[in-house]
């Protein structure tokens, strides 16, 4: 298990035999009801008990955007900053030709459906920053080349409280080419 | 002398006394040169052995922004990344309540007047995005608040590299709040 080595295991190992029998059958149920119950939403690949995630099928999320991201800890990430309101499509991974994992092994094909069917006038990419989150968004642009989609991705530069002299060019580049609007300082 | 502790104070003197006589003096005078010779710029408060200095003079620099920071140093970073090719203001320090620090230690009056006998078409607020930084814009921002300056800041957000789960809620808030078009992604 990730994060446990050897010595933690003993620990635990442990932990677990000076457990009340009825509170080892608990722990043993819950570890067989995640993996009988928690699945993919059929719509956005969010990890969920339901056939339906709770934000898909939530009326207060603004039906309008759709943000894709590349795992569920990502929209996990997003959530608990309560940064955004709209719906999510998860793509089960990253296109990683080093890794061998290509658009076909990814939710990409569903995404692309459901922008199609769909009306949303934005589309939020937000893949990670990398090479590869970027390959992959630029990818998905590309498919969708000829539906009037209006994608948008977060913002990219310097990041709060952090200095300009200590910048490297590559921040300095997305914050000097990116120049926002002062107005937003007004109203924060 | 910043980052010279006992030790290296010490290094640093048994080397000069190891020294052809020569070379000590070249030293010396570098050293009384510097002083002689290096001041601020008239027009923009950047270090400079002139009175106007390069940026300021150079027929090469888009006349039309004017790029406020608060040190020589900020400059320098810019400079160094290529990713600006306008002019620049240097403040010489940002205010701070705490510092007791006032507008009026700064260069804050010629910057007004500059920009009101200018004719700059934007204003980069290039302060470092820590609370003292963004105070000091909003200063500058108030003062200059009925001339029709377009003012704008570097872009806040996420970094290029950084992953979307590690980011806090700051950052997440600045690049969901300021989302980009993605257009910028095909052109890099």
């Amino acid at each position: 298990m990730p994060g446990v080595g050897k010595k933690s295991a003993e620990r635990i190992t442990y932990h677990l035999l000076r457990l009340h029998k009825n509170e080892a059958a608990k722990l043993s149920d819950a570890i067989r009801a995640l993996k009988e119950n928690v699945r993919y939403c059929s719509v956005c690949y969010n990890l969920t008990e339901e056939d339906v995630c709770e934000i898909c099928s939530s009326p207060r999320r603004d039906q309008s955007v759709l943000c894709i991201v590349e795992q569920p800890r990502d929209l996990i990430a997003l959530e608990d900053a309560g940064v955004y309101n709209g719906l999510y499509h998860v793509l089960l991974g990253r296109i990683s030709p080093l890794e061998q994992i290509g658009p076909e092994q990814l939710t990409i094909d569903a995404l692309v459906q459901r922008i199609r069917e769909g009306s949303f006038e934005e589309v939020v990419l937000a893949t990670n920053p990398t090479v590869e989150g970027d390959g992959t968004a630029l990818h998905i642009m590309s498919l969708l080349e000829r539906s009037n989609v209006n994608f948008t991705r977060p913002a990219r530069g310097i990041t709060s409280g952090n200095l300009i002299e200590l910048s490297n060019r590559d921040i300095l580049h997305d914050a000097m080419t990116c120049r926002q609007s002062a107005k937003h300082l007004e109203k924060e």
